[in-house]
């Protein structure tokens, strides 16, 4: 498949010239994702919601290219607060329970003191 | 393409065991790429034009083994203070607006106090 | 090679739903990994013996499917604080200085304040 660009028609990826994913051959890119309903531009306080709702934007993004979460092999946690990542280990059982990628968590700033968590995914389809 | 590895000449690379870039079959790897200016290895103290040189520094990498920006699939951006973020834009719009790879930035330290922002990024060649 | 999962026996890795490493095709995708002796649950306290560990416990991964720190493309590193990381570079030497990936350094909070550093490879098998 040639380089295909995914978006999820926020004015931020102008702004900042980047696509929600990238698809090339067997590859998909995903950026780093937060917990923003991307239809009411609204974001949960609580980091748990936040999780689910970020996840529930990166299957957004993989079913456009025909992908699923069972394509993902790496993903990297970041978060403001290093606590909340326990609070988040229910929602990562319920994505990538029977996945369980390669995963990197590290505590470090956002772009937005809303959120919580953002994470990215790095997708390998089997041939 | 076998495993080739691309240096910029900085000592560094030598004492941290590392190179500007690592390409491999149709990959190339660029390490963290910050705003000095590597020829008379000084850095500017203004975030954008730090931004501004990293970049310069990323095409001159890929331009060493005939790749471009154009092939670049994901950047990552460490900023030590997000608010310095905003103020790239219009470097980030000007380099990869056409391009729109996806995109992660974090806010977290990095080597050196003169550093404020570091890019980091991979391409992939289409085939 | 289809999706292989590679464990290194921990509970953490079904809690958090991740896998030591992924291998698919030629790449091998290793989570990030810390100073922890796996065998023990023990972490020396000084930084250096850390990354020492932390490449000895990269090395069992890479080692289970047949690959070594020489098909490494990319790493990342991450530290807590940013001063330790020069007293790991003769540890980087001896590792990866004949091998010289793509890397990163920045400085950011982990999982357990025990732990001073983290490295995050990628590697990728010669055809």
């Amino acid at each position: 498949m040639p380089r295909k660009l995914i978006s999820s028609g926020s004015d931020f990826e102008k702004e900042m010239a980047y696509s929600r994913a990238v698809v090339q051959g067997d590859w998909i890119f995903v950026s780093g994702t937060t917990g923003f309903d991307y239809e009411t531009m609204t974001i949960a306080e609580d980091v748990t919601e936040q999780a689910e709702q970020a996840f529930k934007n990166i299957i957004s993004a993989l079913a456009k290219v025909d992908a699923s979460l069972a394509d993902v092999v790496r993903v990297n946690y970041i978060l403001p607060d290093a606590n909340d990542f326990a609070s988040c280990w229910p929602v990562l059982r319920k994505y990538l329970g029977d996945i369980r990628p390669a995963a990197t968590m590290i505590s470090a700033g956002l772009a937005d003191t809303r959120m919580k968590i953002e994470i990215e995914v790095t997708a390998l389809r089997e041939k």
